[in-house]
């Protein structure tokens, strides 16, 4: 007996827990866990189970589309490992918890490869085995840049990119490529702080408390679906880089618990919004 | 068209969320909300569903009996104000919380009464045009004044009494006639600090962290199924009365936050655990 | 033996903390406890002391004077209740919750009125026979209605005006007239969510945390100098009134917390920044 | 110009603050920044300076003990890195964290080598190049195996230890060697859940919150004196597995943290208590 992840999004209508559930219990699966969530004002419909027992993915999501909407979107895929490629620059907190979170069998993928825009994260990233790509940016355009790490990415089947402290802006056409599968923290709990050096804005303003937010990467800078967000209080006391240096353990955090939610298949991306079970 | 809350709770089988939804379907009910959960090692089932529609709620219990395992409890009921009754001793934060959001309408019940052990909070209760029953332990033996306690409350029809900073120890013959139905708020993050003076114990022990925990009085002091606990940060310049003061927020706020998930019908007792959806 | 409040800040030098502790040492004055920050960038020294002991105000002042930096501004007052007034319009959670904390002692100052641009407030504000004023919009300029505030706070003697959800915006005009004696309550995380609606831009944006923020108020609207903040999770789950909802219990708990801080002269206003001890 | 930190406990009395600041001030230092604290109920002064200039330790030592009380402990000592070894057993992730902050440079310490109870975390420790000693348990009494790991500590000069989930409890004899100078991670917001399986009691009793606790080792189990502690919730949802992995973040967060409390000279242990600055 094998897991499985069956996510549904749809308009709304009534008795779609019961079409769900008449078609799972017919076909002698057990439902482990599952969740639902209505968005009454647009009447969207979300649902995921997890199911154990022997099924037939294609007759099940036929069965399934044959008595939900038409709009239906269905997903259902056994319970395995993602596949994932890490960006990163220089910074080495957040791409270090995960590479000890996979090195320790915590984490529910398989890191294929990371790809940096510098050279010192090689020696941390070689400790553990994983390949290690450095395309620089030096005398080379952002559309030139862009293209050469699409060409290594490429090389890769990619569940999805996780972009720990990656420092560069991506272009719409790169992004595109990857659309929903781009995952990034960005330090400050969005949208205070949007853009660069959020922890000096943050000094500058003299909050109280400063924060992380992990999101889905889309066309607009700092303004794809949030994931997660967490902060910590700060005081009078801290410089920026004190800031800084407290903001590590929250971005981390809240990246590491981003990217399990995401490869659980936990997220639903709605719009500008997630939905998360 | 009414708004009702189902909750059931019974041995796990396989399709019941299936049995459910189909009666409630087949019956021209709307699921404005459900949430499920599985205790899979005690193979334990718990629902709870918001219904709106036009029903008999005898009629659908049966039906519902008639496809459930033997074992069932069903509650189902319209969603109305609770009645409570809040009995307190001096101390006028949580009661105070509580006469301020009942004034407001934001509390999803009628204070039908407060019932102290001391005269000083009467001014307060009766600024809300709330009856204020004290019953003083002068002279009088636990038993004698929980009768005259009893005596009081049986003269209101109560569907759960709420102890706000209560510093007295109710027996077990008290308990047994409101099982389940008396929260209290115990000044600790239990189980630390059970008993009287925990901000004193909290203090020699030197813990950076001080809480307030809401749960159901049993037959054992602070053992209570818990409902609800948060924290907040203390350091050495804490005295024990600072840590009193700082805890008062978390106690009305860990109450209220109980309190509204009980008059909501949201909380399952199970054991000594609570689920709550 | 009384206890008194020292304040003092000046541009930074060698052996401020020396020089202050030989005056006090010498005139016999025992330090309770005391806090200093040095802005070391901006060459800014802040230094707070309880101080017990007798003595005259003008002598300890002018003697600490002459042996401080000439640009030094020192505040030294016997530690007494403060005299405040509230600004509200019509929720009740933040302006309830100092008058339960004034009604139990709890509150280090004397609410002198409380004056608001609804009546909806007034039977609440009348429980505990504290004067409330009511001076509506209606039919009525910016500038008139401000006028008509300020001639009744006028016959006040003022310490502090604290804004518990007053919904209008104060023109500079009216804000020079208490310079950084207006505390107000943000329903945000400021610098996120200014001006209008914050919990609806907050669920349009999809955030998985909600917060309030207490600032001073100055000439920009929500731009002044924090004191406080203080956050919630939320999910997929709040609409935008859970939002609203789960909120009030952050605003009053910031608020509080801010106003705490403000009456017992903790609190440094620092460019647009506060230094909090 | 070198940095200092500068230490003081001693009895309470009248100028303390004064006359050292006069020593520090005629010796020609900075101070960059200073703390105290009196424990006003049991009379006694906690002082720390971080002090710049230029000067000689045992002068300035003499000359501060020559004006403080007779029972002053003083301490003075360059800003420097501190020796440390930590021990662990099979779980990684607080090793993992300390093995990462180290490599990066955040750690202000040398991690000298790791001490282990089993094997297998040998792998990680050797990728960090540095020393790894595995000294099991098997066929071997607990007195004989902390002689063996006193053995291996001995040709070390250690400033702390840290035990980064050493699962195995410390005779008194073996910590009297290193009084003060070992510090723990409990997997629970202590005193709540001393001893084993702190997760499955947490589990059982059903609580709402989980944390860990950092604190010193000393002769009585889980109650040596504590340097920082925080906490998560957790729901009806999770098992008690569940509660560990969610523990795991929490528990090597609350150590890190406790550990650059420690490394940075910033605790005092006072009685079964800390003083943190």
């Amino acid at each position: 007996m094998e897991n499985y992840i069956l996510k549904i999004d749809c308009s709304d209508a009534k008795g779609l827990v019961y079409k769900i559930s008449d078609v799972l219990y017919k076909n002698d699966l057990n439902i482990e866990k599952n969740d639902e969530f209505v968005d009454g004002e647009n009447k969207k419909f979300f649902y995921r189970a997890v199911l154990s027992g022997t099924l037939e993915i294609t007759h099940i999501k036929n069965v399934l589309l044959s008595v939900l909407p038409k709009d239906s979107y269905i997903s259902l895929a056994k319970k395995t490992k993602k596949n994932i490629i890490i960006m990163a620059t220089k910074e080495s907190h957040c791409l270090g918890e995960l590479l000890l979170k996979h090195d320790s069998g915590e984490l529910n993928a398989n890191i294929l490869a990371v790809v940096a825009n510098h050279e010192n994260l090689r020696l941390l990233v070689e400790k553990f085995a994983i390949p290690f790509h450095c395309i620089d940016v030096f005398g080379c355009e952002r559309q030139e840049h862009e293209k050469r790490i699409l060409q290594v990415l490429e090389s890769y089947k990619i569940d999805f990119i996780i972009l720990a402290k990656y420092m560069r802006i991506l272009s719409s056409e790169f992004v595109c490529h990857y659309e929903q599968k781009i995952l990034n923290i960005h330090h400050s709990f969005l949208p205070a702080f949007i853009g660069a050096n959020p922890y000096k804005q943050a000094f500058i303003r003299g909050v109280k408390i400063i924060g992380a937010t992990a999101h889905f990467v889309n066309d607009n800078l700092d303004e794809g679906p949030i994931v997660a967000q967490d902060v910590v209080s700060v005081n009078h006391e801290y410089s920026w880089k004190d800031m800084q240096r407290a903001g590590r353990t929250v971005e981390k955090n809240v990246l590491s618990n981003a990217v399990d939610l995401v490869l659980e298949d936990r997220v639903f991306v709605y719009g500008n919004k997630t939905v998360i079970f």
